[in-house]
């Protein structure tokens, strides 16, 4: 294995200087397999840069290393020096577990010695990229002993990429950061170096498992699963070094345009044998593949409905055929009627995904993954969380997220989304008593049992979570995300996986320390501070200039970038907002609405259909009011809309003014280049939402702004 | 030369049968030339399927035929029986002029023969077309003789098809038939058969010139003027026995594109030697080339702008390097700031045209034609007379159509737009003294010298006018048009070209006696009855079911399908309709608004600029009212708008329900299928236009129906 060293690519949060402490010490690495040896090599390149050595142990030993060490990472199997075997009993002794958990590891000192041990050589590895990011805190002696392991067993990356350059979409749909790492014009890129380098950065902040094709399978991407999967095994080997599974998205109707049979009824016997034999044939190639990935019966992808089967149906045939070899399907929840009648107001896509899965819960395999996004709608700024995650107690649920930045300023904005992340995995949809969404999704063999168990007795089932899942904004773009600073919204997905109750603004700062500080020859606090600035509350900014109080959408049709308020009120996509000369928002209300809010337990489903209750920022998600509705900060619906879009103009001003007054020293001349040229564009695009709400507001209700500032 | 014959086109307006009466006859051709030949292959064509036959005249024969004929088509310069100097004599006496004119013809009869004479051959072919049109009535003896010549001399398509396809528009921009029937995935197609047919059929309605490329020069398309120049002069060679002269659209930057020099500034002595050098290497290669076609400064193509030049330095030159071959330019004067601001109301896009070219008469070359669209927006369903025409009285000014439907319905929906051409041909700028729209388009030295006349007293120039020009509705359809209903446009076209008086009306009539008639094996009339009841106000009914009162736009962006009131509303393309809870439509006055009505002369500045005197059907082109103002027939505003969307559904309904009607055995299964196919679809887009216009200004304006009819 070589470690990848593309100068042509920036480090993100791996540059070379944030191996300092790591590298300076030295290490002893124990235990066999290929991350071990990974973290092995790892060592030994920061060592051989910062001054540091790997040490080495007689083959056969008797527990000590035949040279002093600073570092040892060792696996608990392994035979061990003596610091390591007493670090290990002092674990078993106080935690009462006998194990450390498949991707844990423990990190501890002893008699002078920094201690990583785990179970497994995945385990090591987390251990190790724990020690990088702590940097010399890891080193010092007086820290307590720690205990990680994830919260999530599949920490999961979607790749939207195409392998042909599609006409409309491109080449990496609801891409923003150039061509796809893995595919270029209808084939495999022949340097995978890169491939690799991603996977490094994956595994440094907790991801380990990606799919590597878009969830719209056409034709060309369809023959990833047969004729072209050797591709997919190319892929793998990549990223195998670092950990993490490759997953591939499937097309429901393989066996028809694949298998030449006439049929793909989940329930017939050919079918099902059919993709028994494609994917023990994928095991053949690939032996850790992970599994597939469908979006079926969705905005004109094939599926069983075709057949008249439900989405158990054909879920479980796919689980079936996975089963054998330890494989799961994601299977994709995101389910609407795409062609909806916008005059008929009784259709509600927000129902969509809870009417047609919550009646199939318990139908589903064990190793079939029931993926749902995090919102009824579509990875809007601001949605409650989806009721269908509160809604099937008896299936392994994932929560999908989008990193890649479509509804939230296409990686062209500062836009840092793990605080939205956490309020939804914070989010506990029977009460405070009940579990979170992180709960849910939260594996019960792994992490979060305290909080499971309140929930497992909530709602009598005892099943795994399916973990988090997030569509990727990685391209072949140098910075990775386009704007540098997306990158900080990869790395949060990462850690919040492994951990959903860590603080984002916390996360961002192991961020800043690592992509950043390292490199800083002046000044960091000021580049900390800078930063935090610019991007703590981002997403709230982001929300005060686009669509108002919860109702979503009112973006350009197609490509989704800049304002167009009725861009998509007179279509077939059931988003609209409703907006009249009187008021603005949908009744989602069981008393006089479309009934959505009925999809929630209590209290939510009381707290949504109260209008005093509703939370303001959803308040036109939920309900249809009057402009001048007062809201609980006393302000009125309109002045409210006037309000935070001339806030959110001068917030990104603000942003644009600290980064510009920021020592260019402090970031490379390139970063800084490429994020004020953003800026630029963010601050523009921010005026043209600013603008385009007011007037239309201002022209529908004819209510003047109550500080007579200018809408045209 | 070979006749084009394929069965897998449909023939249009020339059917077999619609050759009856001709080729039933004894028919005499007599003269020479290339044209004259293709009289004689048609004649023998028509003969051979039709029992008549063709006449020979022994080589140096003393003016008699040996054989006895019944039509004679005959070149005034030709020896000829005595029946046809007769009708030579009588026609110099009657008319008291020497020359029947370049395209001209007489027909008349005498001794029982009947007599095409031309002084040309094209005349010849003119007038051999007018006799098939014509039918059997062309053999009344007892019709007086005609004498036709073409009131425009250039009567000119435009076809905006690529060579390559173009990401976004495809092989044809703004084509709703299919592809190009030039090109063909970047090349010339191989198979040319279908450009002679297409040569036919418009030598057959009077069209006499077309350019073989989009107006939007891409890369590839560039090259046509030199190192593609061989895949032109293939075109020229098809279309050459039929009378058409062909044209190229370039590329005002070809000098760097094509010829690497460092500009392509039009007073630049390197960029004038270049065009001279192109445009001599042309004429090597087509020796009857028409001249170029240019969009130049206009929606990002390149132009004279960049270099501080003026649009009549840039068409001069290109005028220059035309002139030794008699070649001319067309230089388009849609010229805009197609990046405006929305916020700004002070700019009109309306005011450009005027505003660029207006204060250049005088200075463009006699070869160079001004080419102004016929509104001073985009080719709306309705729009004023563009005042450009009005104001350039030393200038050769060419009327632009647009007979592809671009906003008119696409060719999938039933809109016959001669009406509206015939209403902008008569519409007369200095008011009812003055000459017509078709008078200033005119060729002084052809027809319509009366009117002329007039109008050469009224501005005090006596300059040519530069002839009418359309875009091309044609592709590789099998109907041409997509609709086959469409083809009446073009029909139409080239007759109004030929004569602008016509009467719309009439014109339907022969296309519809060429086209169905002669096939229909029962009750042709009430075949007649039924294509008039759908197409005679078609126009009307579609601008009924759009944008209302002259306001435009409303269109899907990008696409231009279908509604989207708002679509285009905060968007740098200067179409905008400010509609708002109190009112709608656009201040163009003088008193209050752009200033626009100011750009036209006396009666119009003032009908316009006046609330009560400007047409209801163009009020919000230049007015903001309230939604109560009270039009001239008593109904408000928005009672109209509802008004006009209900009835203009129920007219497509009922067009729908016509052609339903219709007995099958009148026309072909294959077009009453594909008609109905289309109906379905204009009646359910109709629905949407008439739902969305209505529902988006009930929501606005709050004023419910008068008749309480469903708006949702």
């Amino acid at each position: 294995m070589a470690i990848p060293d593309r100068t042509d690519v920036h480090a993100a949060w791996l540059p070379p200087e944030a191996f300092r402490a790591v590298g300076s010490r030295r290490v002893l690495v124990l235990g066999e397999g290929l991350l071990v040896d990974t973290v092995r090599e790892e060592a030994t390149r920061a060592c051989a840069r910062h001054g540091g050595g790997v040490r080495h142990r007689p083959p056969g030993g008797n527990g000590t290393a035949d040279e002093p060490f600073d570092l040892v990472l060792a696996l608990s199997t392994a035979e061990a020096p003596a610091v390591v075997t007493a670090v290990r009993d002092e674990f078993r002794r106080t935690s009462g577990q006998d194990a450390i958990g498949d991707e844990g590891f423990v990190l501890a000192h002893r008699d002078g010695v920094t201690v990583v041990l785990a179970d497994e050589p995945a385990g090591l590895l987390y251990g190790f990229f724990h020690v990088v990011r702590l940097g010399e805190t890891a080193f010092d002696a007086a820290r307590p002993a720690e205990h990680h392991r994830p919260a999530m067993r599949r920490r999961m990356l979607n790749h939207w990429d195409n392998v042909d350059v599609h006409p409309v979409m491109g080449q990496v749909e609801r891409g923003y950061a150039g061509g796809s790492i893995f595919w270029k014009d209808g084939a495999l890129r022949e340097d995978l170096t890169r491939v690799r380098a991603y996977g490094r950065l994956l595994a440094a902040c907790g991801v380990n498992a990606l799919s590597v094709n878009n969830v719209n399978v056409h034709r060309t991407e369809a023959h990833l699963l047969t004729d072209r999967l050797g591709d997919v095994a190319a892929i793998a080997d990549e990223l195998r070094p670092y950990g993490i599974r490759v997953h591939l998205s499937v097309n429901f109707a393989s066996p028809v345009i694949l298998g030449g049979l006439p049929t793909a009824d989940p329930l017939d016997e050919r079918v099902r044998q059919w993709w028994a034999r494609a994917t023990e044939r994928v095991y053949q190639t690939i032996p850790d593949f992970g599994g597939y990935v469908v979006k079926a019966d969705s905005e004109g992808q094939p599926g069983p409905f075709a057949y008249g089967r439900d989405h158990a149906d054909g879920a479980n045939m796919l689980a079936d055929a996975l089963a054998p070899y330890g494989g799961v399907v994601h299977w994709r929840a995101f389910v609407y009627n795409h062609r909806q009648d916008w005059r008929d107001r009784s259709t509600d896509r927000a129902r969509a995904a809870y009417d047609h899965f919550a009646p199939l819960d318990g139908r589903f395999r064990d190793n079939a993954i029931v993926q749902v996004k995090y919102g009824p709608m579509d990875f809007q700024v601001r949605e409650p969380v989806s009721p269908v995650i509160a809604a099937m107690p008896a299936t392994r649920l994932a929560v999908e997220f989008q990193v890649t930045q479509e509804y939230t300023g296409q990686q062209r904005h500062v836009c840092y989304l793990a605080p939205m992340w956490s309020q939804v995995l914070g989010f506990r949809p029977f009460g405070a008593d009940g579990p979170s969404v992180a709960d849910i999704a939260t594996d019960a063999d792994t992490g979060g049992a305290a909080e499971r168990a309140v929930r497992t007795a909530a709602d009598g089932g005892a099943h795994a979570g399916g973990g988090l899942v997030a569509v990727s904004n990685v391209g072949d773009d140098r910075f990775w995300t386009g704007h540098p600073l997306a990158q900080a919204n990869l790395y949060a997905f990462g850690r919040l996986a492994w951990d959903p109750r860590l603080d984002p603004v916390a996360v961002l700062d192991e961020w800043i320390d690592l992509t950043f500080v390292p490199s800083a020859t002046a000044d960091p606090e000021r580049l900390r501070r800078t930063l935090h600035a610019m991007m703590d509350e981002s997403w709230l900014t982001y929300e005060r200039y686009t669509a108002p109080l919860g109702v979503g959408f009112m973006v350009r049709p197609g490509h989704h970038y800049g304002p167009d308020v009725d861009g998509y009120e007179y279509t077939p996509w059931g988003t609209y907002h409703f907006a009249d000369r009187d008021g603005v928002g949908v009744d989602r209300t069981r008393a006089t609405g479309t009934g959505f809010t009925g999809q929630y337990p209590k209290p939510w489903s009381d707290v949504y259909e109260s209008l005093a209750e509703c939370p303001d920022e959803l308040l036109l998600f939920f309900h249809h009011v009057p402009y001048g509705h007062v809201l609980r900060n006393g302000s009125t619906v309109i002045q409210h809309i006037y309000d935070t879009h001339f806030e959110g103009v001068e917030q990104v001003a603000e942003i644009r003014r600290l980064w510009e007054k920021l020592d260019r020293e402090l970031v490379s001349p390139e970063v800084h280049a490429r994020v004020s040229e953003l800026l630029d564009e963010q601050l523009r695009c921010a005026e043209e939402w600013r603008d385009q709400i007011n007037t239309y507001f201002f022209r529908k209700s004819g209510v003047p702004d109550a500080r007579g500032r200018r809408i045209y």
